[in-house]
C-alpha cells in the first residue's frame, strides 16, 4: 500500500488536506519570511491517530512535523517539502485535572491559556505566560521550552513539565517523567522539553499547577534614560526581591503600545519598568515598601501602582501587545530574541541603540529585564529594495553582540529554521557532533522536523545520508 | 604501550594506587553492602589529566567510574571490577566567583559546603543541601541530582547547574549550558545532571548562586500522631505557604536524635514537623502568622520558635544527623529512598506501619515531607541469620508502595548499583530502550560506569557485546 493510500485509509477526507487551496494557512508559520508547501496535512482526533501516522511515515520514509497554532517566531513549525504536516489542534482536550496533586494532563493541542481557565475553579493556573498565551498551544510550548514575563520568578516550561507520553520518530511510544519534580537518572524530560520537534511528538503532558497568588501588585515606573531603567533593574534585583516580573519598554515601544491600545503610559518617557510582585497579602506589602525604596533611590521620575485588575490589565495589554503595536510604527519589522548577562544589559543596550544610529534603522527595544532577554523590534520598510538585507544584517550583529557577552541567541523562541546558521557561533563541533548523535540515536532518519535546529548543508536535505553515523566513524558499525 | 605503562607515565607513584591496601578505601561507598576491588585508582589534579585518562580508557577499552568522596547510598561510585577509579577529590579548586552574575564555576572535586563558605563574604550561597553536604562533592551532586531539606523551596541540583564542560566517555570534551537560566534547544545540561556517571566525568561546573535570605525562622511543632502530622504538612501547603523545608520525624527517629545530639526535641512527641520559612523580614513575619495558625488548626501539641542561631542550627543537627544517630538504636539499618505524591503520604506511612508490623522490624520514618520524599530507615541485626535477608524484602515492599502510589524509585539518593533491579518496574521496555540508545550514542563501549542505573543480565558486564544496537536491529548498520 503506498504512503498516500495508507493516509486515506487512516483520514477522512476533511481531516487529510492536500489540495493547494487547503495547504496554503500550513505554509509558514509566524515567521513569514520561510514558506514551504508540505505534501499533505493531516488533522488526528486521537493520540491513537498520531501514532499510525508517525508510524506510516517511519514504513515509508516520509519527514514530519508536529504543529500547533503556528505562533512559531523561528520558523519551527515550517512544513518539510515533500513531508507532511501533523496539525494537533483537535487533540485538545484536558484529561484530567487533580487539585490536590496540582496536576493537569493535557493533550498537545490544548491552548495555554485553556490551562489556567480549567484550573481557576480551583485557585489555581498555570505558570508560563508566553505574549501569545491565548493561542499558542502545549505542545508548541513543550517543543521550545517557552517563556514569558513572569517565568523571571517561576521558570520556564521546563520548569512545569512533570511529565511526557510521546511517540519517538519510529512510532514507539515512551513515558518520560511522570508526578513527582524528582525525577529518576536523566532527566529525559527536560531533554524532549526545548528539543524543537526532533525526538518526536508528545500526546499527552502532565503539567504542575500553582496556587494562585493571594495578591499582585503591579507597579509601573518611569525613568529618563533607558539606561537608568536598566540601572534600576540591578537595584532591584540585588535588594534581595524576586518579583514575578521585571520588564522594560523603550521609547519607541511605549508610542506604539500606546497608539495601539492606549495603555496609559506616561508619554515622554525614555523607558518604563513594570514589576509585578506577587504572594501572600502580607508578603507583598512588605516587598512593596522595599521596592517603592528602591525605585526613589533610582530616580524614578513617576511610580504608579495598578490600583485594581482593571489597570493592571491595561498596564499587560500594552507589554504583551507591543509587539503587533509596532505595526502601527513601520510597514515591517523583524523579532529578534537574544539574551545578555543581566549585569550586561547596560552596555548592550547602549550598543544597540549605536548599531541603530549606524544602519539608520529604528529599534524599539522591549524586554524581559530581570533575566536578561531581549526582543528589540527592528523596524524595516520591506518595498524599499535592500532594506529587508540590512534589517536582517542588523539583527545578525545583535546576535553577536548577545553572544560575545557570555548570553544566547535565544531567550524564548527557539532555533527553528531561522537560527541555524548561529548554532556553530554558540557551540563547538564536538558540542554539535554530541546533539546530533543523541538525534541518531532516536531519529536515525531524520524525520522528525527534519532540516531544523541542528545546523546542516541544506536545510532540507537528510544529513543522514551525508554523515557518517558516529559509531561508524568509530570504526564499530557500518552502513548497510 | 600498555595501558599500566600508559597511567606510569602519566601520574607519578604517589597519584597511581595498585596495592591492596591502597585499594581498599575505595573499595566501596556509603553503600557498604556492594564491594569490588578496581584495577587502579588515579588522583589526577588537573581537568587535562582526567582528559588523558579517560582517552586512554577508551584506547584500552577499560571502564572506568569516577568519585568524589563516596558518599553514594546507592553505590553509584562502586568501582568497577578491572576497571579504573579516577578520584577527583583534588579537582578542588573554585575557579571563579561571581558576585554579580551570581555565579560560581568549580571544579567537580569541591566539597557542597565550601561553595557556600566562598559565597558568604558576598551574601550569596549555594541552595542544594544534602544531609553529607560538609563532604559530599559537586561532582557527586550533579551525577545525582541531590536534594536536600531545603530543596521543597529551591530545587534539586538540576535547578541549580548552569553549565557543565565535560570529558565524554570517548576522550572528547563538551561545553552543555553557560551562565543563563534558558537554554537553547534541548536540555543537554538536565541530561548530563542525574545521569549517574554515563554520559562522562564533569570537568568544570557552573553554579547558581543565590542571595541568603535576610531572616529565617525555624519551627519545630509536635503531633501526637505520625497521621497528624502529615496533615498538617498537607495544610501548610494548602494554605499557600512554600516554606524552605518542611520536614518529618517520627518517633523512633525522635529518640534516635535525642540518644546521639541531644536536639531538644519533645520527648514522647509521636511525630515532630520542622517548618523553616526563609525571604524578607516583612514577607516572614507574615508567613510565621499564617503559619502559627496553621499549625492550631492541625492541633499541635507544642509549637517553638528557634529563637536564635545556635537554636536552630540545633533543630538541624538532631534532623541531619537522625540517619547516623539511629545507628545507637541498631547495629544496622537501611536507608530506604522513595517518594510519594504529597496527597498519599498519610496512606504510604500507615502502610509502612503494618509493614513494620508484619515482618516485626522497626522501621524509624525521617522525610522531607514537603515533596512526599520518604526515607525509612529500616533497623535490623545483621549478626542473627536471614534477618538482612528480611530487611531487604521491607525495603523492597516499601519501594512497591512508592511505585503503585505514582511515586518513583528515589527521590534523591540514585538508583545506582542498588536499584537496577527496579527499574522495569518503573520505566517500560520502550523507555529503557531509549535511555540505552542514548547511552550508546555517547558511550557504545558502556566504559562510564558500566553496570550501574540501567538493568542488565550481569552487573559488571557490557550490554554493548550482547545487546544489537538499536541501528542494528532496524537494519541500518551492522557490526564490525
Amino acid at each position: 500500500m503506498s504512503f498516500s493510500t495508507a493516509l486515506e485509509s487512516l483520514y477522512p477526507p476533511a481531516r487529510l488536506l492536500r489540495e493547494p487551496a487547503q495547504l496554503a494557512p500550513y505554509e509558514s508559520d509566524a515567521l513569514t519570511a520561510f514558506r514551504s508547501r508540505p505534501r499533505a496535512v493531516v488533522l488526528p482526533e486521537s493520540s491513537d491517530e498520531v501514532i499510525e501516522t508517525v508510524r506510516l511515515c517511519h514504513l515509508h520514509d516520509v519527514p514530519f512535523v508536529a504543529r500547533g497554532s503556528g505562533t512559531s517566531l523561528s520558523g519551527g513549525s515550517l512544513p518539510i517539502a515533500d513531508g507532511i504536516v501533523i496539525a494537533l489542534n483537535r487533540l485538545n482536550r484536558i484529561l484530567r485535572l487533580d487539585p490536590d496533586a496540582r496536576i493537569a494532563v493535557v493533550e498537545p493541542g490544548v491552548v495555554n491559556l485553556h490551562v489556567t481557565h480549567a484550573a481557576a475553579p480551583y485557585g489555581l493556573y498555570y505558570a508560563p505566560d508566553p505574549s501569545s498565551q491565548p493561542i499558542c498551544t502545549i505542545g508548541g510550548n513543550v517543543a521550545f521550552n517557552s517563556g514569558g514575563a513572569h517565568c523571571l520568578k517561576y521558570g520556564m516550561t521546563a520548569n512545569h513539565v512533570l511529565g511526557i507520553k510521546a511517540v519517538l520518530p519510529n512510532g514507539a511510544v515512551i513515558e518520560l517523567g511522570g508526578e513527582s519534580l524528582e525525577p529518576v537518572g536523566p532527566d529525559l524530560t527536560g531533554f524532549f522539553v526545548g528539543s524543537e520537534g526532533l525526538f518526536g511528538i508528545a500526546l499527552e503532558i502532565t503539567l504542575r499547577l500553582l496556587p494562585r497568588p493571594e495578591q499582585v501588585r503591579t507597579v509601573l515606573a518611569s525613568y529618563h534614560s533607558l539606561a537608568a531603567a536598566g540601572d534600576a533593574v540591578a537595584a532591584v534585583v540585588a535588594s534581595g526581591l524576586l518579583p514575578a516580573a521585571l520588564e522594560i519598554m523603550d521609547k519607541l515601544a511605549i508610542e506604539a503600545a500606546e497608539m495601539s491600545v492606549n495603555a496609559g503610559y506616561p508619554r515622554g518617557a525614555a523607558a518604563v519598568l513594570i514589576v509585578e510582585l506577587e504572594g501572600e497579602a502580607g508578603s507583598v506589602d512588605a516587598e512593596f515598601a522595599r521596592l517603592q525604596q528602591v525605585m526613589e533611590q533610582t530616580g524614578a521620575d513617576e511610580v504608579r501602582l495598578a490600583e485594581d485588575d482593571a489597570a493592571r490589565a491595561r498596564i499587560w495589554k500594552g507589554r504583551k501587545g507591543a509587539f503587533s503595536a509596532v505595526g502601527r510604527l513601520s510597514p515591517d519589522y523583524i523579532v529578534q530574541d537574544g539574551v545578555v548577562p543581566r549585569s550586561r544589559l547596560g552596555e548592550t543596550l547602549a550598543r544597540i541603540d549605536e548599531l541603530s544610529a549606524t544602519y539608520d534603522i529604528r529599534v524599539a527595544n522591549v524586554f524581559h529585564a530581570g533575566d536578561g532577554n531581549l526582543h528589540p523590534l527592528i523596524l524595516y520598510d520591506g518595498r524599499k529594495p535592500g532594506e529587508l538585507e540590512r534589517a536582517e544584517e542588523l539583527a545578525g550583529e545583535i546576535l553577536t553582540l548577545c553572544i560575545d557577552a557570555g548570553g544566547s541567541i535565544t531567550g524564548e523562541h527557539g532555533v527553528g529554521m531561522e537560527k541555524r546558521a548561529y548554532m556553530p557561533r554558540m557551540f563547538t563541533p564536538v558540542d554539535l557532533d554530541v546533539m546530533r548523535e543523541l538525534r541518531w540515536a532516536v531519529d536515525p532518519d531524520e524525520l522528525a522536523n527534519r532540516g531544523k535546529m541542528l545546523p546542516g548543508d541544506s536545510p532540507e536535505g537528510s544529513s543522514a545520508s551525508r554523515h557518517p553515523h558516529p559509531l561508524e566513524r568509530q570504526g564499530i558499525i557500518s552502513r548497510v
